[in-house]
């Protein structure tokens, strides 16, 4: 474990403007509700200002507009969380896993690793496949033959990259279906750099041309990727969302917890998508979106969802009165 | 296998009142539809008295007020799904696997293991996790480092406890959004005693603190716990639910199939979510809630589309019409 | 990788009429976009008109409607996706993965492989099952004891078959809940043959009696069957959907993405279920059902969401300006 750092040392290191005791000793970062002694928070919203006033952290970060409401030694910084982020770096390894392929783990022949790669065990990394400098596969990663793998890349446990997207032509004889003939997925999976995927999450390979995630995309745990999308630069996207088959989603995007992405559209840059929303066609302006159905106690809700059935019939009524008009 | 035992040992061991051959040899657990000679089967609802009137069952169990619905050897008991399923655990083992580690599995050093624990072939357990007596993780489980486990708890295949939880900070410069800074997740994840969660089910480490699962909490496949969340004692997590990041779930919760819990909220004790349900905000209110758009055939869910998106439309135009008033 | 093919070499062998020059050489398929000399592509929707126009394929498989709208060596058949598909099998291997047992399984004793049987690194495969000729199983599959696998069966890495179903029973005592009776699942999991089931997809085995998937049954990833379903032959259920438990499906269905299923329901044979649909009630009609609120700009749904909660009363302004009749 690095440090302990001086708050000096700290703000000399990684900027910000330090006030009071430059000399606080920091060890660790901690949340304002749990810090103990020598470590250093952070403060982002006043919501928290309870919580400020009682820490029992040694020195917080916080800004510029915040920066009288402690008394504790202090960072101020436009961006208080990014900050902290970066300190906690400086005091915790951002991978728990030594670099080297662990014994357990099956390495095709032929696989190209970059420098200081780190490999679990049971991980299966498949013919042809290369995998970019410091990147980390926690245990129990699968790469399909030839996908490749950018630097700086984290894959976390049981993530499955490559597998054969979900390419079926119905054939039907004249008296309708018969089954589905499978359609060989030769495309492949191409990861760029700094991307992290949650765990158990699924990114399939191309049907014919590959499936694409570009630099810096954030994924979290059980996302689904399906065969040919392309997620743009530095999207992030929470835990068990789908994005179906073909969709392009843009740069800087976010996409909400268990949100859902139908196939074959297009999602513009700077796109949020709120969790829980089901996405049907392209967006083309940037913008957040959200689709959810408005929860209530459950008898309450079973009034409304038969209101909403029943929704035709109102717009009738109404142009009923409507139509009275003012004669009456 | 064990067994096979009377009716009357059966009842003297679990209790309920026994009517008819105390001397009806049972062998297994069935269906009331599939059973077959030797076989206990239970009756829990009026709508399987067809069922009830037809089985091949040795033996029924079933309620005081259900009684007189057969002529069978039964045990009349207050809750016979949960005496059934007593009389189950007498007949079949709760865990498919024998105790001790398989040589496949991956055991970092200085894992505490307590006695019986069954590791599958497959699992990797990073260093200084700890597992309860009792406990049994099928094959492919991964516990991440720092780990604490409870007595007599289940894992299922694939399972991922403690990867990162989905910590990142935004970063700008003056002219917008220019990535994502990883906060290191350095707290860890705590589960209690006689818990059991499903096959490929995710759960996060802390972000700072620890995230925990209280004794008796039973999860389904592929549930997604995010980091710092805690839930409570005795809750139940259908299948493919996700709760997002910070959320605390009190005790004796259900929390239904695909339900989506969004993030920092609180749920009270004895609160059932509807599966298909995302919540938005805090319940603090013990009962049922519901948020499920009505299915329909497609085509007057096109229309009952259209007239949601113009609700809108609709209020001002009876706004219109009650201002008309009764002058005219 | 087999091939070159003359177009008419495959024509002869699959069918499908030829115009143009026979002797074209075929090595691979390609998309459209971007095939390059010496690949056939397919067209199939009007939509894809310009890419037509523009394609580099030295040939193209299309419908007779659309035989007139290219000048390229072509194969005009009823089905060109399908014959596409088949067109690409007879280039690429349907599985990337050679027969045999890889050293780093883990095979019970018992276990019955049929020929063929192609089993990657990290399989579990439990005591009791049997797995059919020509099946492939791709590394990590864990097969739970007893499961029955057909032949020509793809299963993804990732995949979990019969873990425990979520069957656990109410406990209460005269004050209320106390907690859970885990009910000990003895059903098993039966696959017909020529199933295929995406990376993390989990199907859990019976309560007591079998949980059965049929022959045809195509799943994407991270699909979620609960104990005890039956899913019919050829239904196509695509990513992140979720079954509960006890439900049938029937045969040549199509269950969306992220579509939700609620437990011991019936849903009649070729029904399409709409990607992000909740699945309430049985279905008892082939036809298409849909349940999705329609996604809108995040300040315009705030405003649909409040006024979906007061439809009640929207209901009964328009019951009040009825009432006051023609006589005003």
């Amino acid at each position: 474990m690095p440090g302990p750092f001086t708050l000096g040392q700290i703000a000399s290191r990684l900027g910000g403007r330090l006030v009071g005791d430059a000399a606080t000793l920091i060890r660790q970062v901690g949340s304002l509700e749990h810090a103990a002694g020598g470590q250093i928070s952070f403060f982002n919203s006043r919501k928290y200002l309870a919580q400020l006033s009682g820490t029992h952290a040694a020195a917080v970060i916080l800004a510029p507009e915040d920066e009288k409401l402690t008394g504790l030694p202090r960072i101020v910084v436009a961006q208080p969380y990014a900050y902290f982020a970066r300190v906690s770096q400086l005091f915790n390894p951002l991978t728990q896993q030594a670099p080297g392929v662990h014994p357990q783990a099956s390495i095709a022949p032929g696989v190209k690793l970059g420098e200081r790669v780190s490999i679990g065990a049971g991980c299966v990394v498949g013919e042809g496949c290369s995998i970019g400098d410091d990147s980390c596969l926690y245990p129990r990663v699968v790469l399909y033959p030839g996908c490749s793998i950018g630097k700086r890349v984290i894959l976390h446990s049981g993530v499955v990259i490559g597998a054969d997207g979900f390419g079926i032509a119905p054939e039907e004889d004249g008296r309708g279906a018969v089954g589905w003939v499978k359609i060989p997925q030769i495309g492949s999976v191409r990861i760029g750099d700094e991307v992290e995927i949650g765990a158990n999450s699924t990114i399939d390979r191309g049907a014919i041309d590959d499936t694409v995630i570009e630099d810096g995309v954030k994924m979290d745990n059980q996302v689904q990727v399906g065969h040919n999308c392309r997620i743009g630069a530095h999207t992030a996207i929470a835990g068990c969302a789908g994005i179906a088959g073909s969709t392009h989603i843009g740069k800087h995007c976010i996409i909400g917890g268990a949100a859902m992405i139908q196939g074959h559209i297009r999602i513009a840059d700077h796109v949020t998508v709120s969790g829980g929303t089901t996405i049907t066609r392209s967006i083309e302006q940037a913008g957040t979106y959200t689709s959810i159905f408005p929860f209530e106690e459950h008898k309450s809700w079973t009034r409304t969802a038969v209101l909403l059935r029943n929704l035709d019939d109102l717009f009738e009524r109404i142009k009923k009165l409507e139509r009275k008009g003012p004669a009456e």
